[in-house]
C-alpha cells in the first residue's frame, strides 16, 4: 500500500545488519522485520542515516530494500531512504524499491545547499527524477544535515509536489516548527502532511501534543514509541509523560551522535533481534564501560517496563 | 582565590540579567551571586556563550564581570569569559577581571581553527596575549563551536601552558574523552587538570562517573548539580540517578539550542532569582505553549524534589 | 558628505597601519590617506576584513575611524565598517563614527545566519541599532562569511531599509548577480542603489561591463582600479582589458586568502605609502620567497605601467 | 603502465561529455581522449570533481571510466576518481578500474574530517578498502572539500602507504606548501612523491617554481599547461610568464566556482572537442553574455596564442 498523507503510528528506523565480517545479515533483516512487525509497528525506514546506507553499493542497497519490503509484505509499509549525491541513483533505488513494493521514499537534502532558492529547487529537480507518482517523505534535520528549512520553505515544498506526503521533522529544537505547520494548516496555506518526529525520541512525549502524527525514529524500544504515540492520542498525557520519562535516561544516552548506531545495534543484539551489532567499516565501536553504563540504564527502565528486563545474551559481538 | 587545577564542585554558567529594556539589570546580578553562593555553588562563569557575552559592549564586560566578581566576595570564585574576535579585547578584559579579583578567566577556540596545529596555536597566542600569569580555563565545545579537539591536542595544549588549570569539557558525546584525559594522567602524560562538564549537565550522571570534578553549566536549578556532583563523590550511585532521572525531562527541555536560555531565564525569573526573562536583542522568546509546557515539568519535578515546587510570580516578564 | 545611492567610483579597502610592535601607526594613517586622496580615489573604507578590525578594541576602532575622517576631510568620503559580534558594538562604533565625520557605515551578515528569513531580519535588526539615518552599504562575500544571499534576498534587504544606499559586492562568481540586480532596477523593483565590487578586483573589468558602479578593494595600486572604473565609463573596453591584464597576474598573488593582506602591505610599504607592513598577532608573514616573486611580478606590471616599477626601500618589515 | 612516484608533466582533469538528453556521450569520450593524447598530455584524470562524478550510477561510472581507459591504451596514464560516500563503491570501481587497465586512482578526503587523526585514519582506511596494490593520488582541496591537512598530515599519510604516489595540490594559497613537502623530503623525513597542481591552473607560473613536477587540471588548453610546464623546466621562467599571462584572463574566468565547469565545456565544445556543451542535470549553464564575455576573451588571447583562435562551431549546445 503506497504511502499517504493520512499516515501515522510509529515508523521504525530500521539499522542495516551485517555479519562480523561486513557482509549483510540477511537472516537478521527478517529477524528485524518480524520484530517490528510483532511489537506493532507501522511501518519501517530502510536505508536512512542511521541505516549506514552511504558503506553499501548500490546493488547492495536495492537488495537490502528488497528483502525488507518482501518480508514486511502487508503487514508493514516500508519507506526506502533514497538520498544519493546524484540523481541517477536516487532514481534508481527508487524505482526499484516502489517496483518491489514499497510504501514510498525518503529524501534529505544534500549539505551544500543554503538558500530557501536553492533548497526548495533541489526537491523539485528530485521529483522530476523520481517522477511524480512516487510518494515520498521530506527529511528536515538540521544538525546533521546542515540545512535549515524554515516553515515556510517546508511549505513550498510540499505544495510544490503533491507526491510529497510526509515530514520527517527532526529539527532541534522543532517543537514550535510542528506549531507552525499545523498553523499553515488551519489557515489553508499547506495541505494536509503526515508529520512524524524522529532525533531519537527524545521530546516525542511534546511532540506529541504538538500535533505530530507519530513518530519515525530507530530508539532501540519501538514499543515504547508506540505506547507514548497511543497514550498521547488517547488523552492520556501524565500516563505518556510516565513511561516516557522512565525511559529518557536511556533514549538520551543512544542519541549521542556517533554513537547512537553502536548503543542502538548493542541493545538490539542484547534483546536477541539482530545476530551481531557489528558495524561495516568504518563503524564506531562502544567500550565495555560504555556497554556497562547501558546494562545499568537498562536495569533502570526495567523497574517501570518489564520489557527493558532483558535476559542476557551468551556472546555479544558488539 | 585563583583558580587552580584542584577545583571541583559545582560552578554555575550565569545568565546576564537585563531589564525590559535591554539595559543590564545590576541588581538582579547581585541577586543572582546571592543565590548561587546560598543554595552552595563553588563558583560561577560569567560572560559565557549562554550570558550572551557578544552582545555587550567592552565597558560593560567589565563592568558586569566585575559585579559578579565584587558580590561573590570571598564565597565564591568567579570564572569571567574572554574569548573575543582579538586578543587586544582578551587581553584587556582578563587583566580588569583578574584586577577585580576574579579567579580566572575561559577562552574558547575560535570557529575557523581546523587543524590541530591550528588549535594548539592559538591558545598559546593567547596566552601571551593575557599573560602566562592569568589562571584560565579551556572550552571545548564542538557542537556549538564546530572546533573539534581531540584528547591529544587538549593535553598538548594543557602541557603547553602551566596557567591552563581546567577543562570545561561539553564534547558530545565526551564520556570517552574524560576517560582517555584521566587515562592520560595515569600514563603520566597529562599533569593534573580539573575537569568540570557542561552541555546543560545533560549527561552530568554518568560524567561523573568517568572522573569529572564537577558540573560547569547553568541548569535552572544548580542545587541538582550540587546534589549529584555531591552523591556521585560519595559513591551513592543509585541515589545520584535518581535525582538525576527525576530532573531530566526538563534538564533535556532546556537543553534546546536557541531556546535554551530563554527556558532557563523563564525559571529563574519564575523563581525570583532575576527580574525579568528578557534577553537583550536580538532575543528568543518562548512561546505561552513553551512556558506551559515548562510549568507542566516543572510540576513533574516537584513530586520529588519539592525545590521545583515554585510559586508563580505575579508577573512573568519572558 | 554622507553617502548615497548614487556613489561612485573607487573606494580603496585600507589595511589599518601597526608598528612593528603591533601598536597603532598614526602617522601612516595620515600617509595612506594621503596617499589614496593624491591618486584619486573617491573615498576609503576603513576597518573592513582586510582591517584587521576583530584585532581591535572598542576604543582603538573610534581612535582608528576617527583619525582616517579627520585626515580625508572634504577630500574623500569614509565608510567604516561596523560589523560586530553585537549590535551594542556595531551601535556604538557607528554613532560615533558618524558624529566624527563619517560617509556611511558597512555592514556584513554573521556567519551563522542560514535561511533567507534570518538574513534579512538581521539587518532590519542592525538598522534598529545604528538607527535609520545612518546611510550604510551591505557585504556580500559569501565566500569569506559562508552567507548566501540571493538577488532576491538582497533586493528585500535594501527595499526593507531607505538607509541602505550601497552593495558591497563581492561574491564569487558574481557577474550573474549584478546583471539580477541591474534587472531588478528596470523592471522596477528594486531602487537605485550604488554597487561597488570587491574580491580584490579580480573580476573588475567584467564587473564595470555588467553595470558596477565601481571598485571598493584594497589592491595595492588602487590607481589600477581607478583607470579601468573611468576606461570602462568612457566605453574604452580594449584599453580597460589591456591595462586590468597588465595587472592581473598581480592582482591574483595578492587575492590569496590569508596572505593577501601581507602582499598588499609589503608593496604598500615598499611603496612608501605605510612605515612598516607589519600585522598586529596573530599575523601572517610572507616568506622570503614569497617576496621574491613579488618583485618579479611587479617588474613585469612595470613593463607596460611605470607606477609599478618601485624604487626599493632601504629596510623592509613585512 | 601504474603510476609511480615519478609521474609529471601535464594530466588534464576531463569533463565527463553528455548529450544533451543527460545521457553518457561515448563518442565524445573517444574525441576527448584522443584530443588529449594529441596535444601531448602525460594522462588524463576522470571521474573528478569537475567530471560530474557524483551524478553517475555505479555502473556508468565503470563504463565511463572503462572507455577513457582503453581508448588511451598505451598512449596516456588514466588516472580514475574513486572518492565515494562509502568504502564498498571505493573498492568496486578502484578494483574494476585497475583491472581494465587504469594507471591509478585518486581518492579526496570526505568534508566531515576535522582532526588530523581523522584524517590520516581514513586514508588508511581507504587503502584497507581498495588493496595496497593500487597506486592512489592524494587529493588536497580544502576550498571545495572543508578539509584541511597541514604538510605533517600530507606527509604521515604518504609515508603510513606505500601505494600514495601523489599529491593532487589544490591548497589555495598553497606555495608555501609546495615548499614545505618539498624540504621534507630534502630532510629525509618524506619520501619521493610526484605533486601535480590544480585549482584551474591560476598558480601553475610559480607552483612549478617551488617544486611541482606538473600540472593536473582541466583548464580548457592543455597546450598552455604542457607549455608552461616544459618552458619552467628548461628553466625559460620569463617565457613560461609571458605565455601563462596571455592566458590568465582565461583561466581566472573559468576558475569561478560552479560555473567555472559550464566555461570549460563551452570552450571544449567550441573547439569540436565534445559534441555537446550539456551537463548532466543538476547543471548549470552559461548565458549568452558569459558566453560572449569568453568570446572575447579568447580574441583576445588569440593575440598571442594562435590556438586560441578557434572558428566558431555551426550550432552550439551549451
Amino acid at each position: 500500500m503506497k504511502l499517504t498523507a493520512k499516515a501515522a503510528g510509529t515508523f521504525a528506523i530500521a539499522p542495516t545488519p551485517f555479519l562480523d565480517d561486513g557482509r549483510i545479515d540477511d537472516k537478521s533483516i527478517d529477524g528485524l522485520t518480524d520484530f517490528y512487525a510483532q511489537v506493532g509497528c507501522n511501518g519501517v525506514t530502510v536505508l536512512g542515516i542511521m541505516g549506514e546506507a552511504p558503506k553499501l553499493e548500490g546493488a547492495e542497497s536495492e537488495a537490502v530494500a528488497t528483502r525488507f519490503i518482501k518480508r514486511a509484505g502487508d503487514k508493514m509499509q516500508i519507506i526506502v531512504g533514497v538520498s544519493a549525491p546524484g540523481f541517477a541513483a536516487m532514481r534508481s533505488l527508487a524505482l526499484k524499491s516502489m517496483d518491489a513494493g514499497a510504501a514510498g521514499v525518503m529524501i534529505a537534502p544534500p549539505p551544500h545547499l543554503r538558500t530557501d532558492d536553492q533548497i526548495s529547487n533541489y526537491f523539485k529537480q528530485a521529483v522530476d527524477a523520481i517522477g511524480d507518482d512516487v510518494p515520498w517523505v521530506l527529511q528536515d534535520y538540521p544538525l546533521t544535515l546542515t540545512v535549515v528549512m524554515t516553515p515556510a520553505v517546508i511549505r513550498k515544498i510540499i505544495m510544490d509536489s503533491k507526491s510529497c506526503v510526509m515530514l520527517k521533522h527532526e529539527d532541534w529544537p522543532g517543537l514550535e516548527k510542528i506549531t507552525a505547520l499545523r498553523n499553515f494548516q488551519k489557515d489553508g496555506s499547506l495541505r494536509e502532511t503526515s508529520i512524524l518526529t524522529g532525533n531519537g525520541g527524545v521530546f516525542l512525549d511534546f511532540e506529541m501534543e504538538r500535533g505530530a502524527d507519530g513518530a519515525m525514529t530507530g530508539y532501540a524500544f519501538p514499543e515504547l514509541l508506540i505506547d507514548v504515540v497511543n497514550l498521547q492520542k488517547k488523552g492520556e498525557r501524565d500516563k505518556a509523560h510516565d513511561l516516557f520519562d522512565a525511559h529518557l535516561p536511556l533514549i538520551r544516552y543512544e542519541q549521542q551522535l556517533g554513537i547512537g548506531l553502536a548503543v542502538r545495534k548493542y541493545v538490539l543484539h542484547k534483546r536477541g533481534v539482530i545476530a551481531s551489532a557489528a558495524q561495516r567499516k568504518p563503524g564506531v565501536a562502544i567500550t565495555a564501560q560504555a556497554k556497562a553504563e547501558v546494562d545499568y540504564l537498562l536495569s533502570r527502565v526495567a523497574r517501570y517496563d518489564k520489557r527493558a528486563n532483558i535476559a542476557p545474551q551468551s556472546s555479544a559481538a558488539g
